[in-house]
């Protein structure tokens, strides 16, 4: 049998997660990237903090942090086949797309499919994002 | 490397979708469906509309708009795999398994697997599903 | 066109599902597992019973049935790529990481990716997980 490596991505800009789980894996042709909330690069000795207070600020900042993990791991937004929005507000919707279009402005491929629901978050946060990709 | 194309579905009966995500990509033999909700076909000129107003009718809905997708990206319900149900109302699920037994009641192949949690939607919508399909 | 063939997964301490819906698909190299609660191992007769009535419990238990239906479909957790844990107290989730470490303390490639959000869920459950397995 043959067995493919599985490999945890670790992006500079992160901490070591808080718990036994990987910010992403990568296995096969398959990256999977955890759930990103919109925490600020780490800073040793600082705990995380999101960007913000807006959802603006946190949604660019989830975003970007989505992206350091297919980068780490290899990968693209082009690669990405489902992006999963969580949101703690409906009436954040409107916003969000915005916000979501004009980041992936530029996108060369056609964009990732997409399911966006409303969740409870830990305090602070208004938006946490995972994502899947396709590799190959 | 070879690069394997990444394909938007957008089926007949859908809108383009409200932001920058497509309804459905496929990317070798993976097809993942967005989130669909219980709108009725989309009309030229008029706003998306669900059908309504029981879960029945929104969830069967639903459902259809799933298998729009996976038709037209060449799967079937039988290539599908793992199907998300996002339910608005705890109380719904013993109604909700109803009707999705009734509509897999043909199914030639295992059902896909499912995970059913229950979040905030929009106003007015019951229900969210998403699928990932594995093709060939 | 090769057909991959299509499997269900019923570990025996499961019940049949509740509708139709499998606790596990295998596919090609991907397995799906369904979202799994903390149910004790099925008794002919007797309905459904979660662990419990601590979240400690439960969620040995839904980590439990998540790894029986890995085992019964060929797969372990150094397999598996995706974790959803879903909550419904974000005041839960410092506990459920000790849980979770604890739990996979031994693991011996890289953990898995993980998505945590917070979710209503039937009375009586704290928790659901599902989990994304790629083989070989």
């Amino acid at each position: 049998m043959s067995d493919q490596p599985k490999t945890a991505i670790t992006p500079p800009t992160h901490t070591v997660p808080p718990a036994r789980f990987s910010h992403g894996v990568r296995k096969g042709n398959i990256l999977q990237v955890a759930g990103q909330v919109g925490f600020l690069p780490a800073v040793e000795g600082v705990p995380p903090t999101p960007a913000g207070p807006t959802l603006r600020e946190q949604a660019r900042q989830t975003l970007a942090n989505v992206h350091s993990v297919l980068t780490a791991g290899g990968a693209t937004w082009e690669d990405v086949v489902m992006i999963r929005v969580y949101l703690t507000d409906t009436a954040h919707f409107a916003e969000l797309n915005e916000i979501y279009n004009a980041y992936f402005a530029d996108l060369q491929e056609p964009p990732a499919a997409r399911t966006t629901v409303y969740v409870g978050l830990p305090a602070g946060l208004l938006i946490e994002i995972d994502a899947l990709a396709v590799l190959g």
